[in-house]
This record gives C-alpha cells, structure tokens and sequence, in this order.
C-alpha cells in the first residue's frame, strides 16, 4: 500500500512553507511563497495558490493542515486574532475546506509545531516541552504533561508576549502590549539589532552591506556570523542573552524537561542558544535552571509545516 | 460520626498561619508565629512547636499538611530549594512526620492555595486557573486542564520569578534573578514603595508615619488607602499597574479562565486589582484579556492554610 499523503501549510508572519507530507513525514514537494503585505483577500488567495500548487504535482493528497499565526478557536476551526496577518475572525478551517474541496484541519503555528517536535523531534520522548520559534515574531507551544497545552479557549502558549520590559516598546503587529519579549527576540529583532550595529559602525562588514544598498535581515547577519564577522557575532550575543531572560521566566514557570528553539531564527544556532544557555544557568531558580536543555529544533523551521501535516494525517487515520 | 480533623500550616516567608481543619474547612484552632530571622534548626522548631500548640487545643487530628515556600520533590517530601527560608534539601516530609508521629503531607504554599481555590473558593469550576499569592514574595500555583500542574519535577508555577524586566534590579532572596516580578510586586514590594512615597514627601501621612519611628509595611499602606489617604493610594495602583504587567505575561502564555490574587497583599482588594485589571484589559491580547477574570482569593490569605490541610484530608481519605 502506498503511504497516505497530505499537505501541511506553514503560513508564517512573512512567508508561507508548504509542501506534501507522507505518513513516513517525508517531504515530496515544497513551496515557498511571500506575503508582501498583502491584504485578507490576496493572503487567502496566495493561500489556495500554493495549495493548488503542490497539488498539482501531488493529486493523491487527501487532505489539507495548516498552521497559522493566529489565535485559533480549534472547535469552530476559526482565525480569532493574529498579531501578523490580516486574518482576524476568518473561518479558516470551513473556507479552506469549501475551497479546496478536501478536509481541513487548523492550528496555531507554533502549537503545530511543538506537536511535530514532541512526537518525532527534539522533545520526542519528554511529557513537558516549551516550543518557541523565532520568526517574524515569536511563536509558542507548549506540551504539558505529554500534550500540547491549549488553555481555556484554545489560546494559549503565546510566549512572544510575556513582558519581559514593563515600561518598554509597544510591541509590533497588533498586539497591544508594551515590553514583549518579541520585541526584543525574534528572527526580525536580529535584522533590526543588526541595522543598529551596521548604522553605529559604518566601517563594519555590517555597515558596508548596507552602505551598498542590502537589506541587513536576521538572515544576513546570522550568515555572516556563521563566517566570523565579530560585529555580526555580538548582535546574535546580545538578542541570545535576552532570549535567556525570557526564558528564565518561562522555565520558573513550567519547569519543563526541555525548551525547544525553532523558527527561522534557530539558524543562528549556539551563537545564539549558548548565551541564552548561559543566562537560564546564571539567573533562572538553580533547581530548575540545572535540570533544563535549550536545544534547537529538530525540523530547523519546518517544524509548523510537519506538525499541520501531522495534524491532517491524524485527521485521515480517525 | 464527628467530622474527621488535620491540621493544615501555611509556612510563609515571613510568618506562620496553621489551624486545626475538618472535613467541612471550618477552622477550629489558630496559630501564628513570625520567623523573625531563624536559621534552619530554628524554623524547625518554630513548625513543631506550632504544631503542638493547635494539637494541644485538637488531640484528635489525624493528619498534618504542611504548605511551604520552596520548591518541593513531591515523591521524596523533600524541601529542595527555597528562595525566603533557610530549608533547602530539608527532608520535610520524613522529619516531620518523624517528629509528630502522624501522617504529614508536603506541598509548594502556592499549589496548596490553588488547590483550595480551586476545589472551593474563587476559582470553582474552572478547569484553567492561575493563582498568585502576595507575600514577602510572590508564589503562583497553577490549574491546567482541572488539576493542579507541576511540571517535570514538581517545581512549575514560580510565576514571582517570571522576568518583567530583563535589566532590572537583583530579585532578593535567594533567586539568582534579575528584574523578577517579585521585584517589583507584592507584599512586601508594597511596604517598599510607601518607605519610597513616605521619603520623599515627609508631609504627607505616610511621611509622618514614618518621622514617628513607624515601619512602613504592605500592611499600613493597604490600612492608610482603604482610609482615604491619596498617597497610600498612588502606590496600591502604581504596584497594580505592575502586576497587570506580570499578568499580561502569564495570560498570553496560559489562557486561563479566572486568575487569583490571594496572600496578604491581597488585603488592598481593587485598590490593587483595578488597576492590574486595566493593564490587561489594554495590553493582553484581546481575545484572552476580554475572557479573562482576576479576582481575589475567596480564603483570602488562610488559602495556603486550607490547601494544605485539604492535602492532609486526602491523605487520610485513601
């Protein structure tokens, strides 16, 4: 028999991942799309487009998960609110399926990915996991006593906004909070703390690539980190540092076995996980401080992708 | 047949509360002791001798809960790590019931008090609730899925030592942190910011208060406000503000249905909570801060006493 297939969507706070999934979590075909600051109707749109994309190279899906960056009424299968896209009160799961013609199962991202990572990935084999992904913001999911944790409505796990800075920023997107730990850790706060170090120091490899006119991302300062640059290293130093301190409140909280680390973010690796370690060691309450690991994400940042798709999978197998 | 009886003791940071308990949570005997700075041998003492001080008074008790301010290895009784009492790696459990020759239950205060609002008091029949106690500093417990969470290893809700402000003041005690909301909340945070409001303005009550010889306390400025006095007033909001801040952190992250405030600190009702209540309303997200409720404890500052005699009652029930 063939293995079942099925589409998981990754629809982020920038850009959409998907790809078609089998029940061996295989990935057969990936599409990768930007939203560009598109509106409701041209997000929906670009939505169904990749849909229909690896549909075409994989006719046999029988069904469709998505994990989107919103908070999700899982009962009606509905978009409440998101911080990053305009989706808010959309009947996702019921406008997915009347479109696509097959089943369709919704989640939050990031709650979609801490299912992927606790069933096959780095927190396989632990009853309580933290999932947090650094992208356009901060995700989280949270596994509490073997299973994700949703809170009275379905909400929780909204790790981005602990405040970490009580009279601090207003927080980007929607969120109305001031001080959240998105604010100051994500993958977007890496390229804007990067623009900050390149715009100080001009002669800096940082400042160079933006003299010649290049966007200083989270990306690009993580990649040139990865080759040494020293300024691109301290950028990377200072956000895992603040990681750390976020942290610190989350693991006195939970006291969970393991913290995972994914998202776009995570490929800044120990550059950025080590000084987050250090400050959990440093500054968390010692018990659970010793007894904690911070690792990065199994899936890197595909974790939200599979987890939809594991999603649609169990979906198909009732 | 009489209603069967324990004694239950809530060992705080600063004093003791304990009580003869029965099996309707009519408290029969009181006590109350103050630490006032005893090393290990002496607090021990202390719990004893307070012990036998109610037993005196309730020879029948079958059955003694102790509810105390550390972290606690439920499966050994072990008393691993406390961040206000000099009790670390005290087998907590053994000795006492060593030294009482009765069945002893041991508990994180916190879990205790949540346990206690949660089967009767302000946070009945929810099955997701966040409880936080002010005191000398802050304990939370927590109610995930209609049970009381732990964690990995027991050591879950330390919500005082969630960080709200990541470059902040060193945390006191014995927690490692820094700019931890106890910091800058609870009980004992009142008393320091009405010692800061009495300095600066020696006209005012509080500053003559403290020109007589007084110790300003959490106590005496939560007196002093719910007489009127305007200043006592601005520091109740000034430290409700903060603690809404704390909460918006702990609301995004767990969505619970009902969050209460118990411990003495709870002693200034909605000259605290009002304004902890609009910093939610105006910085949680939305869909979570219109669901959520803080109310206080309806144990008021006995909750801690309660849960842990309600431990001692399950105890003997099995």
């Amino acid at each position: 028999m063939p293995p079942r297939r099925v589409i998981g969507i990754d629809a982020g706070g920038t850009k959409l991942l998907g790809g078609v999934v089998d029940d061996t979590l295989t990935v057969h075909h990936r599409v990768r799309r930007l939203w560009r600051g598109a509106d409701r109707r041209e997000t929906i749109d670009i939505i169904l487009d990749s849909v229909a994309e690896v549909r075409a190279a994989a006719p046999d899906v029988e069904a469709v998960g998505f994990g989107i960056p919103s908070l999700v009424n899982g009962e009606r299968g509905m978009s409440v609110w998101s911080n990053h896209l305009p989706i808010d009160d959309v009947p996702f799961r019921d406008l997915m399926s009347e479109r696509l013609g097959l089943p369709v199962v919704v989640d939050n991202d990031t709650n979609a990915a801490a299912l992927a990572e606790h069933r096959h990935g780095a927190a396989r084999e632990t009853d309580h996991a933290v999932m947090i992904a650094l992208g356009t913001g901060i995700g989280g999911g949270l596994v509490l006593g073997g299973k994700v944790y949703r809170g009275a409505h379905g909400f929780a796990g909204e790790l981005g906004h602990m405040v970490v800075d009580h009279e601090g920023a207003d927080c980007p997107g929607n969120c109305p909070g001031r001080g959240c730990l998105e604010v100051l850790v994500s993958g977007n706060a890496i390229g804007v703390a990067g623009h900050g170090a390149a715009t100080r120091d001009p002669g800096s490899e940082l400042g160079r690539r933006l003299a010649e006119g290049g966007q200083i991302t989270g990306g690009l300062v993580t990649e040139l980190a990865h080759a040494g640059d020293r300024d691109a290293r301290v950028v990377l130093a200072e956000i895992g540092r603040q990681l750390g301190s976020g942290l610190c409140g989350v693991i006195n909280a939970l006291d969970p076995e393991v913290v995972v680390v994914g998202g776009g973010g995570v490929a800044a690796g120990d550059l950025l996980l080590g000084p987050a370690r250090e400050v959990v060691a440093q500054r968390a309450l010692p018990p659970m401080a010793h007894a904690v690991r911070i690792v990065p994400a199994h899936f890197g940042d595909e974790s939200a992708m599979l987890g939809a798709a594991l999603l649609a999978l169990d979906g198909i197998a009732r």
